[in-house]
């Protein structure tokens, strides 16, 4: 396998750029939709099938899952970045926080592809890592604002975003719009529970959660 | 298939019933370990491997899948049951309450495949939806106490107990002792969640959450 398609004589080289892209979108939307709704456990061969294109093709423009999963779901990831940066700029970083919290979670009630992409760690991805990496250093700033400013309890830690983000990822409903629903009502009570108050006793230890290789 | 093991001659018979015990002891093992692991998307073929022997005494003991979850999870069943009963007879209802929500989630965190047994509809295996009907009336009732106690928080309704234990089980840690812990943590979060408190806004509306026909 070449990195360059062959180029047949009897096409324009405008008309198959544009084959191209339209074979690069068709792939990133049936990928999309296919790890959403099965995970990323599907196979190249199977996301080619669907896509209607050769395995030969789809690895011409994808040489690893990896990179597919990485083009698929970069937009949402830039999202969730744009997010907490909004959320840095925002003069209440408590109002921040909990924004940040329930706008990355109802993304990812819209799209448990994204879920599993998200807690996915693939060490070959260097620019989606990096996007998470950047992401999660503004995340920890935002969190120690939010609790200066008196919002956030004291013993919340990074690692607690990462426990209501995969706890967020276990509700099932019938619907999007009650997938949305039920993660707003989670949500809402999420942000009683860490909410800063006297009267609160202290919690469990915190526990380290590797982002996951994999969600079942 | 007849209901009965044909009964070679060489074999005494209650050396068989011996057999035929271990044989189901070791199907509902395997079922066990291969549901906590994989879910309940394995199929009876693969377990009847597993466990050694053919599909046909697979069949013998368990007509259907339905008959093999509903054995192979019947004692948790029970135990989730028993937790809540026993917290109708603690003298303090919200107390009780929160046993129930720690002790049911600890035993999900620690068996996936009963989660996935304990979300799932099985129309056919009216025992187990007879002893979920059960703790469901009992648990109400609960809900009901630990509200007049003034504990628990006036907007709760049944369905946020679906809605935590399905977030719990989108929990996921490489250890078991990590799952638990974690669980733990996000347990004692809820129980600050759900608490009454004068300054709680009222929260966005309670979701009907079906008991759901398979997790992922």
């Amino acid at each position: 396998m070449t990195d360059q398609p062959s180029q047949p004589a009897l096409h324009a080289s405008h008309e198959l750029r544009s084959d191209a892209r339209d074979n690069r979108e068709r792939i990133l939307q049936v990928a999309r939709t296919t790890f959403a709704e099965e995970g990323l456990d599907v196979s190249m061969r199977e996301v080619a099938r669907r896509a209607g294109v050769g395995p030969a093709t789809l690895y011409r423009r994808f040489p690893t899952k990896e990179a597919l999963v990485t083009e698929a779901f970069g937009e949402q990831m830039t999202t969730c970045s744009a997010i907490v940066e909004a959320a840095l700029r925002d003069p209440d970083p408590w109002h921040g926080f909990r924004t940040v919290i329930e706008e990355v979670c109802v993304m990812h009630a819209l799209d448990r592809g994204f879920t599993a992409a998200f807690m996915t760690a693939f060490p070959k991805a260097v620019d989606f890592a990096e996007e998470r990496t950047r992401a999660l250093r503004a995340l920890a700033e935002l969190i120690q604002r939010a609790k200066d400013a008196g919002g956030l309890r004291r013993d919340f830690v990074l690692d607690d975003v990462i426990l209501l983000i995969m706890a967020n990822s276990g509700i099932r409903a019938t619907s999007r719009e009650a997938a949305v629903a039920a993660t707003r009502r989670f949500v809402a009570l999420q942000v009683q529970s860490i909410g800063a108050r006297p009267d609160g006793g202290p919690l469990p230890p915190a526990v380290r959660l590797p982002l996951m290789t994999g969600l079942r």
